[in-house]
């Protein structure tokens, strides 16, 4: 999800430095000096530090009320902390998590506002109770936004959960209305049930509007098949008729029926070429400009005829640009017996993926 | 809901003419003539008429294929008409209402994509079912978004069902961020369970938004408890720590948990003088610059001391701009034991509504 906002910030004329640290500033008589881990130098006039929050509780631990292991303040659903007479509430205090009911600590303004309602309903007497912290956040740069709601995929793999996901490219609204621009959405979600895990998105207009969509859909213990059927605000400047959130439903659902079989572009590397065959579906002009190294190129309007060309002892990933003609080059396969399963996020995500991989999974 | 389109509409120039219709059209030599029902004449250069749309269902109807009183296709739950082998989708069909399954005719894309889905699906010999069509709109009016989803108090009232009803004036996001623009909000819902029955909301900015966000809700069978504990995306340019949503879940939970006991602005005109005094909390200015006829002006800062100039022998009608010091003031009298209630929406909505009453309740 970090390829749009690098290239983004480059455009802005941002040099984004990854996998480098500080290690030592120092005063120089123009400004301040960063002597980098990599061994360079850089003259800045200032440095901001953004490495995280670390709670304030010196106060309640020297009163004896319990701490966590990140030094947040412990608290129970009704916001008491281990004094049942002492509240705490706010980015000091470790909550649960909402999917888990582990302890998480997450500062968000939205759930310390809340956190304090519930705080002084209980201290009134009434039984209100917090649900825990989703992790809904947004971040504005230079126009472009960024957004998640839920678990992210770093923290599925942490705590050993059991996920899929896919990625789409859809336009904020209907193409033929001006202004259209293209965001990138993943979805998270339960690979059995279909319950949705979490999401992320990245574009310019409309994706605070799709996260906060499914972050309702996430506290409504919504799965992906629902997603299919939401009836949402539909005109051309909007959205779309199958607006990016019903896409979301219609191709993890598909993935989850089985109908549409995904290959994610994070294991491609761990096929060899005599496993697995990669199939470019997009036309020949699109091939020249850029394709994945190695990839075989049949436009999806002559595949039924060539397909006689394709191998049936290896596994077929089908790609095009976002993924839509790689999905109906995976039916035709999958419908004449071949084994074949689609990129998800074609090759706009295999792009971005192979110009960032020394991140990672994100 | 019409006050602020309206307005907006004149505005940008735009004559709007109420309570009036088409008699007649004739031709002139510069163009198109018209006769209203009023008397006068419009000189006009070419005339769009929208009066609803019907559905061609003729081939349907010749075919022996059962239609409904205003001719769409009845169709069951797999988009399958009274003929097993035949399936109708779009807006032709005659469907049925999300909430109380009745039947209801709304011709709207997402539902005709969603239906003709689900028509394929069973054809193929899935068991896909169509949940019924919610309603979920948007049109965008000169830069205006004017935005519903679910049932509107019209057709609540039309069926006989108990709802409650709030409104409210946030900004799209934090005042303190710059271009805040003002939204107005409506929501409908169940006086006994706080099921959302219905959302409508007029603005710029964030309407859609805040629609969708509902249209999910409803979907989810969520109630205005719910809303208070959502956890949408927050960064001052995109919402607030308390979202318009969360906001709404506030103020519609605090009138069915009887914190907040409302009056409606449709109502006021029920009271004599001698069973209601109206209270106007806002500063002396505010006042002096327009009020509801008859109100009485203590602003909120001094309503303590001056208590006693209140009678306890009448209802109190509280209200300020748009809501909120008006609900202090409810707060302040009912624990003194005077019989108080906000005026939902404040003075904004009462100025709306009574420049436009002649349209009823929209």
């Amino acid at each position: 999800m970090i390829g749009p906002v690098d290239s983004h910030l480059r455009k802005q004329g941002v040099d984004v430095l990854l996998e480098n640290s500080v290690e030592a500033f120092g005063e120089t008589d123009s400004g301040l000096m960063i002597r980098l881990k990599s061994g360079g130098t850089l003259d800045v006039d200032f440095a901001v530090v953004c490495i995280g929050v670390r709670p304030e509780s010196r106060l309640a631990q020297e009163s004896g009320i319990k701490c966590g292991e990140r030094g947040g303040i412990i608290t129970n659903e009704h916001m008491q902390t281990s004094d049942d007479n002492v509240y705490a509430v706010g980015d000091v205090v470790q909550t649960s998590c909402f999917f888990s009911s582990t302890p998480i600590q997450i500062p968000l303004a939205g759930p310390a506002n809340r956190q304090g309602r519930i705080a002084a309903d209980h201290i009134f007497g009434r039984d209100s109770t917090y649900r825990g912290t989703q992790g809904t956040a947004v971040v504005g740069i230079f126009g472009m936004t960024a957004a998640m709601t839920g678990l992210s995929e770093k923290s599925l793999i942490r705590t050993h959960t059991a996920y899929e996901k896919i990625y789409i490219h859809p336009s904020d609204h209907a193409g033929y209305f001006p202004d259209a621009q293209q965001m990138m959405l993943k979805l998270l979600f339960d690979p059995k049930t279909g319950i949705i895990l979490g999401a992320q998105g990245v574009g310019t207009t409309g994706v605070d509007k799709r996260i906060d969509v499914l972050a309702i859909a996430i506290q409504a213990g919504m799965t992906v098949y629902d997603l299919e059927e939401v009836e949402l605000c539909y005109a051309p400047q909007y959205g779309h008729a199958k607006d990016p959130i019903n896409m979301l439903g219609f191709v993890a659902s598909g993935v989850l029926r089985g109908d549409q079989p995904i290959i994610q572009v994070d294991t491609l590397s761990s096929y060899s070429a005599e496993s697995l065959l990669l199939l470019d579906v997009r036309t020949a002009a699109e091939f020249a400009a850029g394709h994945i190294p190695g990839a075989k190129n049949i436009p999806i309007e002559t595949l039924r005829e060539r397909v006689s060309e394709l191998p049936r002892d290896r596994k077929i990933a089908t790609y095009c640009k976002v993924g839509q003609r790689g999905y109906y080059a995976t039916r035709i396969l999958d419908q004449l017996g071949f084994d074949a399963a689609n990129i998800s996020g074609g090759f706009q995500l295999w792009s971005n993926y192979s110009a960032h991989d020394n991140n990672a999974i994100d």
